[in-house]
């Protein structure tokens, strides 16, 4: 691997000194990361001046594109103030703005932001605040919470431990809490034999059975909605969360919606719950929130569980990171909304999404399904009759690096190839990289 | 509370819309939250141009002051090429660097680095990489972490199962893992009557039993090397930790070392470990890397703990957050240790940490124990026999007050008033520090 070339030595050094999230290293001895030296709009560039298309917006925050004048303008412009002051006893400006922002554009019902800097600790914070809740209220048996099998929702052994994912759970298994898992809906492979843009839910039979079942020891549901991200971006419709929330508010459980990568836009929508009328009480957001900038998550709930936590000093809700509500991350964060509900920007998805589903039409003649939810699209790539290929081929990481020769950054969920790039994608780009990425797939299926 | 008054109007939208970490927010009927516009160097100044010195800089995160011109440039220098990208599949510069600095700072065996978010995500990083060691290892009977009664880590519920205070614990005691906890030094109030500067840490007992009769059983212990910081300020002396460097390595039982708030100078000396020659299996690392600008956090490890990794596929640690390695991070944390490894930094901090002392001394006529490791000072009041006040008198929370009319940003651990201010704070600065906090105390305790 070693070469005079400077690339390929800060490799090297890359090899003997990080260890990268999610990565097998042993790969690298025959593909090396891409050292990436700058970025533009939806463009990554190494140092060879190489040029990848950042398909899935840098798991799955970036919205705007890298390099947006505005996001770096409102960054320094608080830099120049200052960047962090602890947020217990002192408050600033950036973080009173996003807060109320993030209060009017959600469902009226939440009314109070608890910041934290990532989608782990934006759910835990969730998962805590519901069984305090519960034990100041004197309903100290409601101490689980159900989840779905498919779902995602970090990986600190709190968040993990709703989680129903065995590949990121199993070598931990022995320290994670027992919660609830639940069957949830899996529209490619309906066990009702039904399809999602027309069922009732079915599928939500189940989860009815475990809330009605246990919610006396129930907590607290949580959710990824529309989209399970994690799970290979299996969608599922509406109908399911409505549902959820009717059985939520007769058995007194809490809804924790996961929106942290469904929310700012990437369904068309500000957020999943606003656009479908549902209510949670927790409301988990980050990615998205800087636009892929910054670290920075946020945790939206209503008065009525706030005040539960009011009065006396034992009640107080004790969670802190040391820079919980980080003045720069909340800046750009700001900017970020304000880019976000400016000149009808929402609106001007819609041709993007026509244009992802038009492109998208091109898989309807491989094994599998492409499925669409907004500027979310994936491609679960199978054998025959919905059969999945067998691990050791692994066809999505082929897939992966064949993407790579021809300028597209891909990273397959096993085999689903799917596509969240910057929502500032054009749909001439959203054609190249459809195009391409069947280019790719045919490349390695042939 | 409402008034004409813009910054009040402020405060108004921060009561209805922000949830402060750690924080009964029925206090900000009487005290609101300080509006903080910005800072400069050791003080935050408030809208109305009140300047408080932030003497815990801004929870022991600061080192070089706020508004440091060669750490704004180092993140604008990023800025100008890209703020953040993914970091599977993808590495960069800033990061290579930062990974490549620490394991040259540290210890010999510590090699490899993984990058998180926060305090409480490199811990939970360090857990999850010892379970997983003995997973592949086959040593699966290991899955316990022993850890100190006083030992605080972190809130995500992963690290708070080895955190021993109970204040932090007991709302979340029945989703917490059951691990080991172990009566750990308490200098102030030995058991055994001996004193820190020449003790020889008899009260390694009862971690030398828990760890020999449960070695099959236990993974890794965990300590804050030298400071307690949560429960206290505790101080404890270096034999303490060698004691259970020994004891670990003929067990078999992984040392991780949450140097979190005690890295990066704040001892006087760049890490704990290796200024006492210790070897930690696993380093935690946060706060005070980007000296107060950015959440950005690392996980150290050795090349043994890496290897059992490397290979096969289902071998490789999946633990990620979108935005690990954070390149704007990694750029001030790169600057930061140039500035704390250039000119003689960490020499420059002894006549300081002889300030502290030597001002510390006015203490001595109190009720209690000024203690003092390095650049942490704290001052715990009690009455008379080291008896502590009661809870109810919020003794601590009114100096706090007192603290803010006199322009000091206090922050007392209970009735532990302490001393964290940014390292390039002066040594008349020191003398203004202390003597206004002896003041505060008076005018309370009187």
């Amino acid at each position: 691997m070693i070469t005079e070339n400077k690339s390929d030595l800060e490799l090297v050094r890359d090899f003997h000194r990080v260890w990268h999230p999610c990565t097998q290293h042993k790969d690298f001895e025959t593909t090396p990361p891409i050292l990436v030296e700058r970025a533009e709009g939806i463009y990554l560039y190494d140092r060879q001046g190489n040029r990848y298309m950042d398909v899935i917006a840098s798991w799955w925050v970036n919205l705007f594109g890298h390099n947006h004048p505005r996001l770096n303008e409102a960054l320094t412009r608080q830099l120049e103030k200052m960047a962090h002051v602890m947020f217990a006893g002192i408050t600033h400006q950036p973080a009173i703005d996003l807060a109320d922002s993030l209060v009017a554009l959600s469902p009226p019902e939440l009314e109070k932001v608890f910041f934290s800097d990532n989608g782990s600790t934006a759910v835990e914070v969730a998962l805590k605040m519901s069984l305090q809740y519960w034990q100041e209220k004197g309903k100290t048996q409601k101490e689980q919470f159900a989840y779905l099998k498919g779902g995602y929702h970090g990986e600190t052994l709190g968040a993990l431990s709703v989680c129903g994912l065995e590949i990121f759970r199993n070598k931990f298994e022995k320290v994670l809490a027992s919660h609830l898992p639940v069957e949830g809906p899996d529209c490619f492979r309906c066990p009702y034999g039904l399809q999602r843009e027309s069922c009732n839910a079915e599928c939500f039979e189940p989860m009815e059975k475990a809330l009605s079942e246990n919610s006396d020891t129930i907590a607290g549901v949580i959710v990824e909605p529309l989209v399970q991200g994690a799970a290979g971006m299996m969608m599922y419709p509406p109908v399911y969360l409505k549902k959820l929330q009717t059985a939520c508010e007769s058995l007194a459980i809490h809804m924790i919606f996961d929106e942290i990568a469904v929310a700012f836009g990437r369904t068309g929508s500000m957020f999943v719950c606003g656009a479908h009328d549902l209510r949670p009480t927790f409301l988990c957001l980050s990615k998205g929130i800087t636009s892929g900038y910054l670290p920075l998550s946020a945790t939206l709930t209503t008065d009525e569980i706030y005040s539960a936590f009011y009065g006396e000093t034992r009640k107080l809700f004790i969670h802190s990171h040391s820079y919980s509500a980080n003045p720069l991350a909340c800046a750009v964060a700001n900017e970020t909304l304000k880019l976000l509900t400016e000149n009808n920007f929402l609106e001007s998805l819609k041709p993007k999404i026509a244009a992802l589903k038009e492109y998208g039409k091109q898989f309807d003649s491989m094994e599998g399904e492409f499925r669409q939810t907004g500027m979310i699209a994936a491609l679960e790539l199978t054998k025959k009759k919905k059969e999945r290929f067998a691990a050791e081929k692994r066809v999505g990481y082929q897939i992966f690096l064949e993407g790579l020769k021809r300028g597209l950054f891909l990273r397959p969920l096993g085999d689903v190839v799917y596509f969240i790039p910057p929502l500032v994608i054009t749909e001439d780009e959203i054609g190249v990289m459809l195009n391409t990425a069947h280019d790719c797939i045919d490349a390695i299926l042939k």
